[in-house]
């Protein structure tokens, strides 16, 4: 049975993990036969936001806490994520990646990778080991892997501009696909950087699920 | 297109609507063919539980602000679901069923439901559209359904004779099985009063939303 590690950001699309694209991967690996282990990085997060206003909330909440909630309290801290232990890497969208695995969304093309979450990609690269990134997860790859590295990121205003910024090469791909860079093993699906409905994702995420596990 | 309401209590299974089966519930709503409608009372919860050690946190969180967190900001409050509007009910689980939507944690058999759960589930029941319910939900049913209403409620000491003593009969079940009351249109599936893995919720949960748009 292959294992998984997936890296959560939060609880939520606007302040942590997109809560549907969190399990959906769960499912498709469950279904595919493989087990995983949520990590999040034990830290507090970026902003609080209500999802009904979209307004910020003054309140702190820490990211691994609240990601136990979508993990049903079987999460550990990332610094305890061992590349040897696993066989890929998966990380779900949300906001929670651009405000709390890096600072994209303040940052943009310039933005930084939490220090646990660099070292934990930049070691699944290392050991050739495949990753998939879903919905804006992507914008961590142009800082893991070598520049001219394939991912797609949906089609939102400066979002694959950035990723070309940063060193990436940006390719165009439908909800329903994914993206392939066979050269380092890494794999991504816009999911709700693009898609309408909850099929949507879950067809693409079903194939990254598919191709991850494949690789 | 069938359109259907869904009853969340918050975000995540100790204080909340279980993050899997609400996922689910939507997934195989929109897979089969239909359209959903989140709501949520609001108001506070009953408790904050931390997911990781499980403690309850001296902080307030409201029910329908958090849930719309599983929504994607797309959900409305509970006084404003009408009945006539929608062709069936879903209610996922979650100790939020317990905590939010009744008060059966603290009340066992005694439990009382919140006014507006109460009124929306007896409407359906009125409407004779059918009702779903999963996990810990069927513990409202014999609060909504006349004496000796069928449903399932999984094996956890106490809850399926609390569901005797409410007045429903228990009917043991499969995880992967639902348990119909045809003369009353509900139906309930244990999803993770039993589930080991996301994918049985996911079976069990797959064959209530079929039944629950057959009906």
């Amino acid at each position: 049975m292959k294992k998984v590690a997936i890296i959560l950001s939060g609880c939520g699309v606007y302040d942590g993990s997109e809560i549907h694209e969190a399990v959906l991967c769960m499912l498709h690996l469950a279904r595919q036969g493989a087990s995983y282990q949520c990590f999040a990085p034990d830290k507090p997060q970026g902003q609080v936001i209500n999802h009904i206003t979209g307004e910020e909330e003054q309140i702190s909440r820490n990211v691994l806490v609240e990601a136990a909630r979508i993990a049903r309290g079987d999460i550990k801290p990332l610094t305890e994520l061992n590349t040897a232990d696993f066989d890929a890497l998966l990380l779900p969208g949300g906001f929670g990646v651009a405000k709390n695995l890096s600072d994209f969304a303040a940052q943009g093309a310039d933005a930084q990778l939490d220090a646990h979450v660099l070292a934990a990609c930049k070691a699944f690269a290392a050991a050739r080991k495949p990753a998939g990134y879903c919905c804006i997860a992507p914008i961590l790859i142009p800082r893991v892997y070598p520049a001219g590295v394939k991912g797609t990121i949906g089609t939102e205003t400066g979002v694959a501009e950035a990723f070309t910024a940063m060193g990436g090469e940006h390719i165009g791909c439908v909800v329903t696909d994914v993206v392939e860079d066979s050269r380092y093993q890494v794999i991504s699906t816009p999911a709700y950087m693009l898609a309408k409905t909850i099929t949507e994702a879950d067809t693409g995420i079903g194939k990254l699920v598919k191709r991850l596990l494949e690789m």
